[in-house]
């Protein structure tokens, strides 16, 4: 992400504001996006000085941008199998599944995390797009006895080496029983919470789910307390740390007008399975037919400075047109500026020089493996 | 709107530009929001400054934002109906309908433009909402022979007294003829263009509809030289004037847990219309129910200082809860702080005088007509 300062942000009444969004401010949050019609904490000392706390300590993020979506009922398994891909007829309670939710087409709607909190009742915790009302359309005519809407429920994220520990100063020693990708409920100071090891940033971590947006400030500070004697700092969801990663960012690195085979994650479609779910013709189509583009690592020369020029920048390959950056950052672990990019299935090869058409100056850059850096001790 | 400034934006690749937002980086755009997954410009000089060159002169504003979806086929105008309260049956090609768009339970999922292009086939100009996902998942199910996507459309508003003389000096006399909420197809410079006699302002003026993102910068820039001698201005969607024309913004004034009738827009719903839509039954239940509070138009004390502090705040009459704040904005021309507020039905006469919870003193504020500024000649 090139941390080009556009404009000032405004106020208004349109954009929702988390139950953190009082905290997020007293800690000194400089800089916002807007994410599912909600403000999203995007920095606080810099993405650099933030991404430092996260990679040697542990840090706290406001992540209620992650709506979630309800499905509750006697066809919720059905209906949600029938939303995603991914074989969830070996889910169980008290697990989370990471997921892509497909259209007619095989096109990508969004990438959550599912929750399965009961046989019959699930969350789907949600990159930004408005999966409330695609669920709710599906349904209008499909024949499930469901109820489906978006419960008071926002997400942190406490991630980092330390957050074992803070966990462990908050929850007990019972959290370090959760195995990756599982949830539990715990309670903290009264207030009910679901804990999940899961996060966005291939450190170890937890999200933890506030259930009643009155307690924002309040579960914030808790947590703030806990994480003092191990230095926790307040951050956001670092760029940096998730393209190292080859963490996908939904709206920058895929959309609608993309297959889950052309970003590597084919190991989320299981075309075998009895169930129906909506895309399974097309991607079995696309799947037989072959990928023409696959996304990429690319390590780009330039340093830090070349990232404002990159975003969505041109790709070509001796002069011809070889696709496009969809997300750039300057890697300060790396001392590299990396990029996610989709490329034409011929350039896609490990070692492939690629040009990057910059606004300012072509640049050349190479494809290479992903992650840039494996995941840590999750 | 508040228009308190919050903190930089940050430039990503997650959110999208606009083909007209290297145009209003040059002629200054000092804020944006971000609508429909896309940057929105916010205000130039400032929004007060913008708001005379709107209501004395003329203004060009980038609201791309206002994503289109096209819906083509055999049954889109059964499809189309499906969707909106509205009866469309009179709608003749060429014609423009504001309408709602409710789920199941009647509660609102967005308020666009519609343009009937042809006898099959529509654009929904929308709000900020994934209208997209909605029409795509009922379509899932539902059995209509009907193709939906987001075409390359991206929409300008042209706005303000002097707006037909710029339309007359881009277009000919022959926009004269444009009726009220109609549309014509004209060319400019070779660019093929939809023209429609609407807007978000209360004053006379057009939408301009580009259909090759290719072409952002050529068209604004023909826009701005035949409005130079008109002494055209960049600006945006107005808070001020669209408040002062009691003109409802989806997100902060009306969402999913808002009817029509409760909106004061029950005019757009049909019920006694041969043809079903999704949402008719809850809709006719509410109908004979009777509502319980009502959108209202608030003169508050406290002038343009006391704005920040209303964004959403609650209001109470001799101390029980009595609603909040959807909007509030100071309007230059009335000299008053005005607001939209979401009321119980018992203190929504015009007259009753309530109090604003404001988070810094408790503020007087009376009900008050809607509009408080006339629409204008439009």
């Amino acid at each position: 992400m090139a941390m080009t300062v556009l404009s000032n942000i405004v106020i208004s009444a349109r954009v929702r504001r988390s139950p953190f969004f009082a905290a997020t401010q007293r800690y000194g949050c400089k800089a916002y996006s807007v994410y599912n019609h909600m403000y999203m904490p995007l920095y606080y000392q810099s993405p650099e000085a933030d991404y430092w706390h996260l990679v040697n300590g542990v840090t706290l993020w406001d992540v209620a941008v992650e709506r979630q979506v309800e499905i509750v009922g006697p066809d919720a398994a059905r209906f949600v199998q029938l939303l995603s891909p991914r074989d969830l007829s070996n889910c169980a309670v008290g697990q989370c599944k990471y997921l892509l939710m497909t259209d007619e087409t095989g096109g990508i709607l969004n990438d959550p995390v599912l929750l399965k909190l009961a046989e019959d009742r699930y969350w789907l915790s949600l990159a930004d797009s408005d999966v409330l009302l695609w669920a709710k359309g599906v349904a209008y005519f499909g024949n499930y006895d469901v109820e489906i809407f978006e419960p008071d429920v926002s997400p942190l994220q406490l991630q980092g080496p330390l957050a074992a520990a803070v966990g462990e100063a908050l929850f007990g020693s019972a959290l370090n029983d959760l195995k990756y990708f599982w949830f539990a409920e715990f309670e903290l100071a009264g207030m009910p919470l679901i804990v999940s090891r899961t996060g966005w940033s291939g450190e170890r971590g937890y999200e933890i789910y506030l259930q009643n947006g009155d307690d924002g400030d309040r579960l914030w500070e808790t947590i703030m307390e806990a994480g003092n004697p191990h230095g926790i700092a307040p951050a956001t969801p670092s760029a940096i740390r998730r393209i190292e990663g080859g963490l996908l960012s939904y709206g920058a690195d895929m959309n609608l007008d993309n297959n889950p085979y052309e970003m590597n994650l084919g190991r989320l479609v299981d075309l075998d399975q009895e169930a129906d779910f909506i895309g399974k013709a097309a991607l079995a189509r696309i799947k037989k037919a072959g990928i023409t583009r696959r996304l990429v690592g690319l390590a780009v020369e330039g340093g830090a400075a070349a990232v404002p020029s990159l975003e969505r920048a041109a790709i070509t390959c001796d002069g011809a047109p070889a696709g496009r950056i969809t997300s750039a950052v300057y890697s300060p672990s790396l001392e590299q500026t990396i990029a996610l990019a989709l490329v034409p299935l011929a350039q896609s090869g490990e070692g492939s020089v690629l040009t990057v058409e910059s606004d300012v100056v072509p640049l050349s850059a190479k494809v290479s493996p992903l992650p840039f850096v494996s995941r840590k001790t999750v």
